[in-house]
């Protein structure tokens, strides 16, 4: 724990005293002590289980800092921008395997993991910069959480083809359904029922520190449930911080920064920790990840960027970039495909260096389009990680 | 997580609401979830990862609460304190358990069982009430760091024994001298250096909360070198947030309280986790159990109470009590002998039953030993857990 905290903390700091994001420090930290480089550590169940907690507290500080309903105001925006995410890079993603002469199911599988939104990294970015309540902010953030969404719809229909099956459209539908039934559910009616039921319970507890008792408690119980209802834990912890963002005291906001601080860097690093050198052993292994890389950029770049392109150009560009990093959840779905036996380890090995690789591009480039843009007054600045 | 976290603040809540201190509470949680009764829960390494750091946390916050140089003052009676208080433990476990027919080197290590102080129940006790000034309380902390040295040195000695070998004296007098050594040296110079060096380092720091990166440095490093030197991480921990607590700013100490309110539930529920009904399995490990328990609580309470009864007889009662709990670190003596194969199951039951009972015991009485005294003004009340 010594080194991952104290090195991502070191790059992290030398990344901020040459004007860059220290996220992409912390990152780099990870893959410098990670097996390939300096080999002082391999992700194991410690590192795993804090940068879990990590990415959690991550989604649910910053969802402390946005009201539901603005985010669902954008709701329209954001689902054509998601889709339009989902469609392109899944598209080139598979087109190039095509071509390139990858098996099917692993072509399918490298477009699944393109999909991916890694909404952890940017949210990191834009809290540190005071921007969360920009419009452009919002849209990227409620796209991202249809884009998880719609990611567990094609992962499940790539499992579906994978196991040589047909695809189970009414399973499928049911799925769908669920995840989406949940996540508008506690998005629309989860403010209201926390400012309803939170400041009674709270009032009546002995307990010192109820209302961070509390929270834990919505936050740990909404991941559970989102886990459930087939989204990712840390939609339902961006969910339990949304639904508190209206009656949240300064004092849990202070605790929950405490958390984050200490866990958001074993996220990071954690990222780093994964890459591996498999996608370099060969020169075809080595183009192929080139262009992956590169349709993971500009597809989702182009696709989402044009999707928000009647919000005007300056939104476009910030939406587009926002969306492109694939930070974890890339690699998961490449983990899936490798558990499943239908991914190579070389193809496997290119989608995490393609992973870790768009989440080192996006801070940079996030910074560049967001430049000019001040904080909002009524935003605290958070500079987690 | 969530089924932990909760049921242990549910508990709290009620046992507070009785007046009850919070904490019997969380650990009779752990107790009630865990294998033996409602068996929702067992111990896992996901929950051994969170407890130990709990309990790192929960030293760190207390550390930061207390003066290096105060308690270096009451280093001479805290000493007179832990040397009474592992003698007369060491000496009935052993007395108890030859009498009653147990194997000679089981007896031993039942005896070194005895020895251990769980100094996280008590300065969370005393925390909660703002009372980690008084001079009881500091008697108690240095005590507890001084017993877990003494610890050290009994478990070598016992494990000497227990490998069939004679002792190595050479070898426990440099174990003893490193750890005495090193406490001593971060405890004397810790404060000062930290002084002079973190506003330094600090104010370079391009880096966001750097405090707080810094603080979490010296605990992991300060942890792992306790390690290496012998003694207990927390012991490590406890340092680090006394060398802090003359310079840290209430930034670090909000940060860390967030940290702390979230994992220190995981210890205390830990705790009760691992009580086991082996020890009552049939009369005769159960009149050992009900034995042993009696002879713990006692020969702490008579051994450190009459070794501090020249600080009046107020302090001595409250020194007494507050040196009961065995909490984890009885446990890890226990599996130690477990894994050694010198002791037996039923035997290691009652010693883990002993530490559950001994912790649950000592906050009501504390809190009996403590009433009317009133928190010093510029001590923050912790209520932690």
């Amino acid at each position: 724990m010594l080194v991952v905290f104290a090195s991502a903390k070191l790059l992290s700091e030398l990344f901020e005293r040459f004007g860059q994001p220290g996220i992409v420090g912390e990152i780099l930290a990870g893959v410098l002590i990670g097996p390939h480089v300096l080999g002082w550590m391999a992700p194991n169940d410690v590192l795993r289980v804090l940068s879990d907690l990590g990415v959690m507290f991550l989604l649910f500080r910053v969802g402390l800092e946005v009201k539901a309903s603005e985010l669902l105001r954008v709701g329209g925006s954001a689902t054509v921008v998601a889709l339009a995410g989902v469609l392109l890079p899944f598209g080139m993603g598979w087109g190039i395997c095509a071509l390139w002469g990858e098996p099917h199911i692993e072509s399918i599988f490298t477009g699944a993991a393109m999909v991916a939104t890694s909404v952890g990294i940017t949210a990191q970015v834009l809290a540190a910069r005071g921007l969360l309540n920009t419009r452009a902010a919002r849209v990227i953030l409620a796209a991202a959480v249809v884009d998880d969404v719609l990611g567990l719809i094609v992962l499940a229909l790539v499992s579906d083809l994978a196991h040589g099956g047909s695809v189970r459209y009414l399973d499928l539908a049911l799925t769908g359904g669920l995840a989406i039934g949940f996540t508008l559910l506690v998005a629309r009616f989860g403010t209201s029922a926390v400012r309803r039921v939170m400041p009674r319970v709270q009032a009546r507890l002995a307990l010192a520190e109820g209302e961070f008792a509390l929270a834990m408690t919505l936050l740990f119980a909404l991941s559970v449930l989102a886990v459930y209802a087939g989204v990712a834990a840390i939609v339902g912890a961006f969910l339990a911080g949304m639904a508190l963002s209206e009656s949240a005291e300064q004092r849990l906001t202070d605790l929950t920064n405490g958390v984050a601080e200490l866990l958001v860097p074993f996220f990071l690093a954690g990222i780093g920790l994964h890459f591996d050198t498999a996608a370099f052993t060969t020169p075809s292994t080595l183009g192929l990840a080139a262009l992956i890389l590169g349709a993971a950029i500009v597809s989702k770049f182009l696709a989402c960027g044009l999707a928000a392109l009647r919000m005007g150009r300056s939104d476009a560009v910030r939406i587009g970039v926002g969306m492109i990093p694939r930070g974890e959840v890339g690699m998961v779905v490449a983990q899936i495909g490798l558990n499943m036996r239908v991914m190579s380890e070389s193809v496997y090995g290119i989608i995490v260096f393609m992973s870790v690789a768009t989440t080192l591009v996006a801070p940079p480039l996030l910074k560049l389009a967001f430049r000019g843009e001040r904080p909002s007054a009524n935003e605290e600045v958070l500079r987690l990680g």
